[in-house]
């Protein structure tokens, strides 16, 4: 048997066990690993910081993050009504009974750009195991040290908590066969990944390819659109510069929501912007990027967009605006896909009708943003409306980056952002990818699981003959 | 342009308004397409037994259950719940919204087995129009002239609600060609069909080929398990029999919840029972099936399985009984196929552990059934929970025919049941699979939908900072 057959096995054994346990000792696991987690802070950061080169100050609050991440989902659970339980039982009618159920061993990928937040102990791994699935992480290459740090924090998490002992297994291995692997074992259930274009669809297709087909929720690419609005450009053209500089070169421009596309009528309002946008740029000093891999592919996409440059920064990476037409942006699909760094592209429209024909010539995104005062939202509803069928959250007046972790996040979008648009990586609803509803019917109330019981002993909301009740 | 192309570039143009009407008109759309198709019963039920031979009786029950569909997806967006909004808006963080809009342009498949409830005005249809999606119907050729009168009604509904003109389109044609032209259009956006193993998976391929995937929702194939426990035979073996025997030749066994397994453990108990079920089954008579197709499939099947046929009835289709061991199962994949037709095949185990040897090696299910007395059912639990893990409904001392429309109804379970277990066709949850959340960060309140609203006009509930609301 194959190290990986083995690991599946004992995966699918565990499943069979951590699957009965009750909300409230995964609540307990998930708050010990975050403990755990917390008392090697100083240690992970340490590791991260030299396997990613990503600043202390970033790495502290990715931490911090994660942990609140953990803790967040084990109040989510505790809560309860996330099983969306319902009951019908009206007389003369059968007895039935819904509610979500964890699907089974899930595999997820590390994410090269968050060591923490979306890698071993991250969202995915902490909304899988909330669920009740059980857990096989493929650790990413770039940070392995610190992968097996955080997996060291979740095994001791596993013994205090006394969760079964392959609750959370770890590997590590080349994505393109222990990663496939993974995902052909008969025994996984789901597969959760954050990463490149190329990488998620691969493990679409080996997903769909699987005598029983499975669930692959890959986060991908996206250029995030930001659209200036006239009279915003007129009045604010230096304030919105700076704020985008700021979220362009933020982290060295390696996050998924990244505005990496701008959008405006030509115009002296766009023209200054431009001007403060490029001074703010050009004080930018580039600082080490997470992996030479993605360096290497910075520049090269740097240079073969030289000729549309308008500012660069200082170091390695340059950071760098872009501009072209409308026209130039529609004519080449080269344009349209993913820079991955501190970069931005500004498409200069000719009007309104140039405008809403770019926006109609971009793939689905993570998000959509739209900038401009209480005048131009009045006049441009549909330019939201069409960022919004773009997109899984649309932002007014705000930059992209920075992802609130909380229940009204999503976190997804439109293929190709994600491979599954009606889900989120990010937020209490990442949840929702771990499950199955099943329908109980005829039950006596005594087999019947908690949470669907007469008395509703876990005070959950739910409905009752489709009337919302939570006792 | 293709007549396909034309359709859907008019679907998607309908979609941009439809999709942007409020729950109140379209629920009143819901209510005249119901009215329109009562005002047509007789018609309705004279062509689709013409056309599909079901008895009359049964056809006018399905078209009250299919009106009865109509008329719940308007009293369930009406009520508004269901869009899942969350809101937070803690001081110093930004303000997120959350809540789920539809998809855009679906593609219905009429089903052969039924004319009304799983066809043009059926549960996928009125689920799609309900969540604000638009819906191209391709009529199942079995049925073309009753699905044609349907579309009448439901054309009549779109005039006399003010809905775009092509809210609903109606094709005929080969699945092979027109289908497939349907489901990798660029503007598809979501497919749902109740049909074959073959069918629906020819679907999941061509999506998953498609430039930009799409979900498909095949309802295909399921054996329906039910395991007679010990007790119940030794003390209810003629009660089962009949109830069973009724299950399986009801409608001539063309129901996807049709109980083509039956699971005991050898004894003077299930040796009544079969006898029992064979007297039961000797007395049925044929009917005429749905079409030539499925007919001349059961015969060929049941031929195949002639060596452990060992009751059957009369007339043709007919109906039968068919045994096995364990072992034999077990060895021989051809046995755990669907067979579409008034048949069942009991498995006839040694004991426990080959009860549930047997039970593992089946694939995922629609329902999965236990028999049992109390006595059974509390020393059973591993058995419970291993029919949990295969189906999407899990029933105890009833059959699995006979499906409820509401809202805790699971119709779906793991492949190959179904292309997504986590989804059901039927009920008011079915409307999930057409629709995708949307985060609005930032938003002025004017410029929220309704149901995020501060002053949440629509009384729906929510949760404001992680704690439900209706006010």
């Amino acid at each position: 048997m194959s190290q990986i057959a083995e690991i599946m096995q004992q995966t699918q054994a565990a499943f069979e066990v951590y699957s009965k346990t009750t909300p409230a000792q995964r609540a307990g696991f998930l708050q010990h690993i975050a403990e755990a987690i917390e008392a090697k802070r100083e240690q992970l950061v340490a590791k991260a910081h030299e396997e990613t080169h990503l600043p202390l100050p970033r790495l502290n609050n990715e931490i911090t993050r994660t942990t609140g991440q953990l803790k967040m989902f084990a109040a989510y659970i505790t809560e309860g009504s996330w099983v969306a339980a319902a009951i019908d039982n009206l007389p003369g009618k059968p007895d039935t009974r819904k509610m979500l159920v964890p699907i089974g061993p899930v595999v997820v990928f590390g994410a090269s750009n968050f060591p923490f937040a979306f890698s071993t102990a991250g969202g995915d791994t902490a909304s899988a195991l909330a669920s009740g699935s059980t857990v096989v992480v493929k650790g990413h290459s770039a940070h392995a040290g610190t992968s097996l740090l955080v997996n060291d924090a979740i095994q001791e998490a596993i013994r205090l908590s006394g969760m079964p002992e392959h609750t959370l297994q770890h590997v590590l291995g080349p994505g393109n066969s222990t990663g496939k692997e993974l995902v052909l074992h008969a025994y996984t259930t789901g597969v959760g990944f954050t990463g490149s274009f190329s990488g998620g669809t691969a493990l679409m297709r080996y997903a769909a390819e699987r005598e029983k087909p499975i669930p692959v929720f890959a986060e991908m690419s996206s250029i995030n659109p930001v659209v200036l609005l006239p009279d915003t450009l007129t009045q604010n053209a230096a304030a919105l510069a700076k704020k985008l500089a700021g979220s362009i070169t933020l982290g060295m421009g390696q996050f998924c929501t990244n505005p990496g596309l701008l959008l405006g009528i030509e115009g002296p309002g766009l023209e200054e912007f431009l001007s403060k946008l490029g001074e703010e740029i050009t004080q930018v000093t580039g600082q080490p990027m997470l992996h030479e891999g993605i360096y290497s592919n910075y520049k090269e996409n740097l240079s073969s967009k030289s000729s549309h440059i308008a500012y660069r920064g200082s170091g390695e990476p340059t950071p760098a605006i872009a501009t072209v037409s409308a026209a130039e942006f529609l004519n080449n699909p080269h344009l349209r896909e993913e820079v991955f760094g501190p970069f931005s592209l500004l498409v200069v429209c000719a009007d309104k009708a140039g405008l809403k024909n770019t926006l109609q010539s971009i793939k689905g995104q993570l998000t959509a943003t739209i900038m401009g005062t209480d005048k131009d939202l009045v006049e441009n509803t549909d330019i939201i409306a069409l960022q919004t069928s773009l997109a899984g959250r649309v932002i007014i007046n705000d930059v992209p980056t920075g992802v609130e972790v909380n229940s009204s996040m999503v976190h997804g979008g439109p293929f190709p952002a994600t491979s599954d648009a009606r889900f989120t990586s990010v937020g209490t609803s990442a949840i929702q990818r771990w499950v199955r509803p099943v329908c109980f019917q005829g039950f006596p109330d005594a087999l019947l699981p908690e949470e669907l019981q007469n008395a509703n002993p876990r005070g959950i909301w739910r409905t009752v003959n489709n009337e919302w009740k939570n006792s």
